[in-house]
């Protein structure tokens, strides 16, 4: 693909969403945001591959930062990204080339598409994380080496901060998360910045176009009436874990982070019980009788992370685990998650780049204070 | 002065902790690594006056961030303020033309010096608060003023971070308080930058050396054997408000600073009770019987901020509240607050430049949440 016109908004909305695995801020504002942008300027976002990036160019990452909770109610400036592009290129008093987007999960995939309209720049076909994460350190760019600093932080009232010198990645995920908090729980993330040659070394390419062709699938789907959450396991190497209803959403929106456990069940006691789509945990026959039988429990933090039933885990992070709408296929943010919905929950396998023992140290399930092996499904997402 | 040397060091620090009013941070450190960058340099702080500085040029002030409870066991790495003022020339491209001190108050006193020594440039001879107060957006620069951004904050990681668009002085304070804690409650702060001519019309002059006369006042007296706290007291237009024995100190390191209450009692109950220093208050004679009789009590919050005895408030903030041991005229800070430490309690006037209504709305009771009038002592500090 080489732009974003009016007519893939929705699909790519739809896309994002399900690769964000509950995360990376609700596909709702932001789609609106960027349609009127592109009507507003009268062009369409522009695209180009990672491979069309000069190695000495200077190019940054891009998105939001909070809690979904938060950014699904506290409305942006609309300029917050392009107020802090525009400080880090008079702070290195650098042009920046391209956009790329942080992390193409939920809303973070169609913000970066509207600051970069703002900047008059590309975006760049591909992504840090292949979903959403909620840490700032989860990305492949930092994951891969490149230096956190310096980054850039902008909130609703203009206020910016550079952060000039920063120990790690880690670290700057405190600082900017605290700052986060003080903003008022969402603020505008420009971190790293890198060159040509260091983004092709360590992004995830083509994930704006696998985020078009899911929500293009999606949207056929309904149009054909046929099964959505079946389709687009089939096209992501993944699986259907399990249909049910939403009996169970614990939500706390603390330290910065919209976190909680949900609960499904089985539309009816006789539907087979789900099973790991990972290396399967020992079985142990007696754990699956009586009420629990069929129910799906899935801890969260922002994004989905663990997915259990009856005791025994079956889909850990960084594979991708997403519920969706039944029916519509509609991707469901943490933010939005409630008693009663009816949905499919989608397994579907991490790209590549997040399986390698480097990564799996910043975003496997010891990151987010798992005692878990990643238990990795096969395949790779794309 | 035009200079501190090895001689002035002691007198200077004790001087720096009188104004201090409890805050500002602990004076030992401080002194110890100013003694030790001039040796080590084979050269001492070199001082200008205010008016020496061209209008055009830069000058930033600089101290510690955070509470004095923690900056007084956390260690320093040493060269935070350095790291950060070099971020900032970097970040505007121009040289800084001197060092100013935030806040005569304190270790806040001393740190600028080693700092300059570090940077090899002079200390101006004055500081934006006349005494130390808890937050940064309280000196006369920005309440006159100087715009709080750019500024930075370092940490003893060397992590810096730039704050390049700032809505408002308070604003900042905010931001940097955060990020302050998340870097273990102690930082570096340089902040504000501004012109030789604006330095002119904001810094309240010559505190440097009256924190020097006042350390060396008290030097003096204890080779004489003489009282200090009354000496002091007459040397700024101050009263001994009090003298007695601390019984009870509550204190909570909260938020970033170190808040409290603190009791003293009198030696005998045939002590005259303590009068107001300001303007006095309504007296009602039946407040004053029984064992509360003779009792003092002060609110801080890093700095001593109100007295009260038996309800009726004696002397408020921006007037100077400091408590000095007994038989030394030793100042104590709100961190080395303890049972028992036998004390006079000085109230000395604010500098003129903290009593116009501007300044009051930043520094007056109410900036503290004290629902009170300012009641001004009579005649200025300097």
């Amino acid at each position: 693909m080489n732009q974003v016109t009016l007519n893939d908004t929705q699909a790519i909305a739809i896309g994002a969403g399900v690769l964000g695995t509950g995360g990376g801020g609700s596909t709702y504002l932001n789609r609106l945001r960027l349609e009127n942008e592109i009507r507003k300027q009268g062009r369409n976002a522009q695209v180009i591959q990672a491979d069309d990036v000069p190695d000495d160019a200077l190019v940054c990452a891009v998105g939001g930062m909070g809690a979904p909770t938060v950014s699904n109610e506290k409305l942006q400036a609309g300029n917050e990204i392009e107020t802090a592009v525009r400080a880090l290129e008079a702070h290195l008093r650098r042009k920046i080339y391209a956009i790329v987007i942080g992390e193409i999960g939920g809303g973070n995939a169609l913000g970066p598409m509207v600051a970069a309209l703002q900047l008059g720049l590309p975006v760049v076909d591909g992504d840090g994380m292949g979903r959403a994460f909620p840490e700032l350190d989860m990305d492949t760019f930092m994951i891969y080496g490149v230096a956190p600093a310096p980054f850039a932080l902008a909130d609703s009232h203009g206020n910016v901060t550079i952060f000039t010198r920063i120990g790690s990645a880690k670290q700057a995920e405190e600082f900017a998360r605290s700052l986060t908090i003080e903003m008022g729980g969402s603020a505008a993330l420009v971190m790293p910045v890198m060159t040509g040659a260091e983004l092709k070394g360590t992004i995830i390419r083509n994930t704006v176009s696998l985020a078009k062709r899911i929500g293009e699938t999606v949207l056929d789907c309904r149009a054909r009436s046929s099964d959505p959450a079946e389709t687009v396991a089939a096209l992501c190497n993944g699986k259907v874990l399990f249909t049910g209803k939403i009996i169970d959403v614990e939500r706390l929106t603390v330290q910065g982070f919209a976190r909680g456990k949900l609960k499904i069940s089985a539309f009816n006691p006789f539907q087979p019980p789900p099973i790991a789509v990972g290396i399967p945990p020992p079985v142990r026959r007696g754990d699956r009788g009586g009420i629990a039988r069929g129910g799906l429990e899935i801890d969260f933090q922002n994004e989905n992370l663990i997915a259990r039933s009856n005791g025994a885990v079956l889909c850990t992070v960084p594979d991708l685990l997403t519920l969706v709408t039944l029916d519509e296929g509609e991707p469901i943010g943490t933010e939005s998650l409630r008693y009663g919905l009816r949905v499919a929950v989608l397994a579907m396998p991490a790209p590549k780049e997040l399986k390698t023992p480097e990564a799996l140290e910043v975003v496997g399930p010891r990151a987010f204070g798992y005692d878990l092996e990643f238990q990795p499904m096969a395949g790779d997402l794309l």
